[in-house]
């Protein structure tokens, strides 16, 4: 029986028949089984529950239904997201019996399109920055990432085939970097927060892991898009609800001009540590030799990033300070007890600042977000300065946090291995609204630098 | 210290200044120590919170701020309604410590308008017809009416002074009747179901009790209107958000035609008990008597129901059950030991019904609807067919689900007391949105009958 690592394949298989829902269940439910009791990805699983999930979505087949590439899909979904009946423990010790109601849309979503709900991930407290009980799959002393580390971990295993996971500063980006999965951080308000926990609602984003670029273009094509539930979410229409829209083109140069991809030297290669610096030059140089004619020493083009640059992640953390204290203040007040030490002080930081401070920084935000959408179309950067480290912290967001702050789609994919059998990974980044130009990026850099997977060694 | 029992009272005496709302609160919390250990309408308590709250609007008084008639008035929320990081225990052992992330819509509005939330109040198991702990303050072997078992308890015991409630077939009126408290059932769609746990979407309606036709004005016009959250509320306009629009005419004929309040022998008396039938005939014929001038005697006014009314307690049903179906049933199959014997009957019938049934008991629906909009512009029937029965039952919706089914908003009030000391109620039934109709046929019934509150002997 095939044993398919990504969504793509596995949606083949599906199609075809050699592969039932229910098959497919049951290998996620296997690698839960040998792997969960070390990586500690999952908050919640129910097992009977995605069980029954799968047996319906098989007689459907069998019925000669087919839903779309999401047919009979495993998938895990952060814990500060709702499913109807599972807790949202949000990480807190006093909302871990929360039950959920309903799903949140995003979730609903997913389930119309056919997908297999397998649990809750292991969130940070609150989404922020403690430490949570998940492990690296690729080294059981490091860290996975936060604030979504169940999501990358599961999804890093094979104990799902995809997740959900949110990003207020770095919390998809950096673990899915650490954990050598893909991610993609959509346009904020691209896909509704309707039943999500908030963190900082100007800076909140839902996104997706998964194990390819054309699975991410699978799970953000089932989510996004008006949502009436949540006047936030943008109104722009996805074309098609199952994926053609997104489908990797073969010739990557269609319709782009030159100078397309950017790369630059500014801020990020100077705070990179070896081997993270050596291997980024050695994939942008890759990708420039690619084919070695005039047209294609063009494509990648290196720029400048405004001088405000290197300011953001401070503000950006201050804007996430600020809304994090005006949603927790009043409980956090009274249940003290319930907040973990990162996540105190981020409130406490918020509760310090003046409204003068916030307010410039709000301002700074929309300055510094129109001048960046001038500089560039799609920009290729690293994702992380370094590989996991230890897992007494959730690691270093400074290179996610100015794309949450101004809001343009990332897409992390994993492109080299640490001697030591690290993944590191590259952020695609584009102008806001054009998750198209991701895809298509992401996906020719995905195949002219060919990262081969590894098996875990857990 | 003055001790108002309406809202309207102690608006009064907080915008003079005479009782703030920290004193306010402390008697509502002194006789939750008093009668909550018998009565037991409270799921949910934080008196701390509300301490706080009452604190800082004290504190906004003496800084002349004034939000309006609500301002420090201590309230009770239906515990299938969310309020922020209280448990929305809906009556479920399973989903008792369910903490909510947000205040549901209608919570939001009262707070915005300085209402202080004590805390939940008991429902019976998901809003269905379960027997639930509270007891009747008027008597303890008797039930308190149910779903909204604990509002009614809780405003009658003054526990606080108004409560939300919600209602699918007689959740409501029912227990605000037994209960000696005033009621409305607003019309279908008026105020938001953001936030509140579905029975049957088609029929839920959330509304409120007290103990004076304004004081539901005041809750009515605080809480109703369009919501963004929630496409289903209708976008009509409330025009004032303090109570003006709806304060109460000097004259109850202003702009009325002849005719406006019907009552009707259809239906309603013969299924009426002694003493209902014999103490509603008084109370009629005391409006009739009113004033003697031909003009006041054209006032009532008798009308015929149409001839398939009989037919619609039983159809509002099966609409109930499939809709409650609909929404139960994977959890239901799933953990059968959290549903008790009622809500397990009504789920049960709703997987029975046949979908062509249920069509034809939506259809039916909206004729009827149609055809009762034609027969009066007020109707005034009695509220139950009998007092408060033991606590074994939650009495009897039959009166109240025709109106639950055609989504008119329903007002009840109090008019007398049985010899053994228990309250009856009558409602006033008005077409859609003609919410101003009930507010001021209701007035002037209350204050012609002249229904005198009796001190509980708990």
């Amino acid at each position: 029986m095939p044993e398919p690592r990504t969504i793509t394949e596995a949606a083949e298989f599906i199609r075809t028949g050699e592969l039932t829902p229910t098959d497919l269940l049951e290998q996620c439910l296997a690698r839960i089984e040998r792997y969960e009791p070390r990586v500690r990805a999952w908050a919640y699983i129910d097992c009977a529950a995605a069980r029954e999930q799968a047996a319906q979505l098989s007689t459907e087949l069998k019925n000669g239904q087919h839903r779309g590439p999401l047919h009979g899909i495993p998938l895990g979904i952060k814990d500060i997201i709702d499913v109807f009946d599972m807790p949202t423990g949000c990480g807190s010790k006093r909302w871990a019996q929360s039950f959920a109601r309903r799903d949140a849309t995003c979730v609903e979503r997913l389930r119309q399109a056919g997908a297999v709900i397998v649990g809750k991930t292991v969130t940070t407290a609150y989404a922020s920055f403690d430490p949570p009980v998940t492990r690296n799959p690729w080294n059981l002393d490091l860290t996975p990432g936060g604030s979504s580390s169940g999501s990358a971990a599961a999804v890093a295993c094979g104990m799902c085939l995809g997740a959900l996971a949110t990003q207020t500063g770095g919390s998809i980006t950096r673990p899915a970097s650490y954990c050598g999965v893909y991610s993609l951080k959509p346009t904020h308000g691209r896909v509704s927060v309707d039943g999500v926990l908030p963190l900082a609602p100007s800076l909140d984003h839902i996104g997706m892991m998964a194990n390819s670029v054309r699975d991410l273009a699978l799970l953000f094509n089932a989510t996004a898009g008006a949502d009436t539930r949540s006047p936030e979410t943008l109104a722009r229409i996805v074309p098609d609800p199952f994926g053609n829209r997104y489908d990797m083109p073969r010739d990557p140069d269609m319709g782009y001009e030159h100078n397309w991809l950017c790369v630059t030297d500014d801020f990020f290669p100077p705070r990179c540590t070896e081997p993270m610096r050596t291997a980024f030059d050695t994939m942008v140089r890759t990708l420039v030799r690619y084919e070695p004619t005039d047209e294609m020493i063009g494509r990648v083009h290196s720029v400048s990033l405004p001088p405000g640059f290197a300011e953001a992640p401070e503000r950006q953390l201050t804007v996430m300070a600020v809304e994090a204290a005006a949603y927790h203040e009043p409980r956090y007040r009274r249940h003290p007890d319930d907040y973990p030490p990162k996540i105190t002080s981020l409130i406490e930081r918020g509760l310090r600042t003046s409204a003068a401070e916030y307010a410039r920084c709000k301002q700074f935000q929309a300055r510094f977000t129109d001048e960046l959408r001038t500089r560039f179309r799609v920009l290729l950067v690293p994702a992380t300065p370094a590989p996991a480290p230890p897992a007494e912290t959730t690691g270093d967001p400074t290179f996610n946090s100015p794309w949450s702050y101004t809001g343009m789609p990332v897409l992390s994919l994993p492109f080299s291995w640490t001697a030591d059998g690290l993944p590191l990974a590259a952020q695609v980044v584009a102008k806001q609204g054009q998750e198209d130009d991701l895809f298509r990026t992401a996906a020719w850099v995905e195949r002219v630098i060919g990262f081969a997977p590894r098996p875990l060694s857990l």
